[in-house]
């Protein structure tokens, strides 16, 4: 697909990622469609000019209208609308996913798609606290990471076609990375971090607490007020890799404590520097 | 002491907290004295009008000149500074300090004091993720808590002039703890936070992972650049507290890590809508 000749792009899944593509989308002059079960997120995104049409139901001609199709729904329900609705699909084209997790879902969805219809698989690693269609803002591209995630079945020119999309939905870096590599990735950086966040929370309750955090315990349970269903099935479909970090991380804070209960304070400097060392790398 | 009508108070220790007080006091109309071992500091403290006079030595004068005198140091050297100089201070004053354990130094400062000076402890729930004078800025006290943390020795008067200097400082909230409730509200809300944020980056090294970070993981780890001298020292001074924190945090990540293993899905979910629901009484 040429996205300067071809214009009719269709959002599968209208929810805070759908309705930010489709306001970057809307915004470089692409005619959008949409589809998603919830009216009133169709409706919310008609009346905004967000999509120029909508419909609740697999419309056999708005997905035939698509061009390039980008699903923004959970995993298990990716794989069920492929299946039922992948008739339709316009011969040619190429469609993309958001799917925070690649290996369980890409290689399901390459197996049971159309031979005419390429699937290449994407992650935006944007998102916000709050979810729905209403919440969606495209400035939340602008200082973020787009991770293209090929496999062996895929072409060079879906590829280019996919870091294009990334590039004109105004990612900030966009890089290629194996399933595989993907999901190492994204288990540390952003599963792991949840998992930890989640837990801090959990541990101990003590009253009045909101009364006396600073910034780092905001910061750090910012995203501990977490889409349970969402995350929930992320976990699970990256549970082997996940797990293993959390091991190793278990681990960690053992040792820390060890540190900490034989008063080495020389060892535990060492791991400040460590960490000290690492993290500056980020503030490049 | 009468904050009307007293005006000089003596900083002891020039650091990032230290020079955030004179800041915010001169910009009051107090005379603002200091003591640092390091001459840089006082200089610039001095060229940037921060203080009005200062001094690398224990100067006996500007010792006794105080009516107030603010202890921003590191644990351990506070406790030999009150027994080298106490005697050079003025009768009746009341002393405070911002470090940020309390239960193993507010009773060794009041058991070696004398009866005629009081200290009534303090912690502002402030900081950056620099250090040194350089770095001062008494912005950071305006969206932060501020607590008193008075003993039994304690006298009303001292625990109002603390409240007052909290509030002339320009902190959000004032409350006050006792030295082990507030030993626990910190070991979880700060130390365990920032155990867990050098955990996180010492634990797993990817290369290239700053190339994939959202913003969850950069807030988490916005603490892993750790000042080790002071960290060190104020997590082994809240040893015990901080030891029983990290058992319960790292048994709560077993229970989830169990969870995601077994495909707990509803147990999750519980989980997450726990950690949702305490997460948002910060957001109120």
């Amino acid at each position: 697909m040429d996205w300067i000749n071809k214009k009719t792009v269709l959002i599968v899944g209208l929810g805070l990622m759908g309705g930010s593509y489709a306001m970057a989308l809307k915004r470089l002059g692409y005619t959008v469609h949409a589809l998603d079960v919830n009216e009133e997120s169709i409706n919310y995104a008609l009346k905004n000019g967000l999509i120029d049409k909508g419909s609740v139901d697999p419309d056999k001609n708005l997905i035939a209208s698509a061009d390039a199709v980008i699903f923004a729904l959970y995993p298990k329900t990716f794989v069920n609308w492929i299946t039922d609705n992948q008739k339709y699909l316009k011969p040619g084209i190429f469609i993309t996913d958001v799917t925070g997790v690649k290996q369980c879902i890409v290689y399901d969805i390459q197996k049971i798609l159309r031979e005419d219809v390429e699937f290449i698989a994407s992650h935006p690693m944007a998102g916000r606290e709050v979810s729905g269609v209403q919440n969606s803002n495209d400035m939340i591209f602008r200082d973020a990471n787009y991770i293209v995630v090929p496999t062996e079945k895929n072409t060079g020119q879906a590829i280019e076609w996919c870091k294009m999309l990334g590039r004109i939905l105004g990612f900030k870096r966009i890089s290629v990375l194996s399933p595989k590599e993907h999901d190492r990735m994204i288990g540390y950086v952003s599963q792991l971090t949840h998992c930890i966040a989640v837990s801090l929370m959990t541990a101990i309750d003590l009253e009045h607490v909101e009364d006396y955090t600073g910034d780092s315990f905001r910061d750090l349970t910012r995203i501990a007020r977490i889409n349970e269903n969402m995350w929930s099935e992320l976990f699970l479909m990256n549970k082997e890799t996940l797990i293993d970090e959390m091991d190793k991380f278990i681990d960690e804070m053992k040792n820390m404590k060890e540190l900490i209960a034989n008063e080495d304070v020389e060892g535990l400097k060492e791991k400040m520097r460590l960490s000290t060392k690492r993290r500056m790398r980020f503030d490049k």
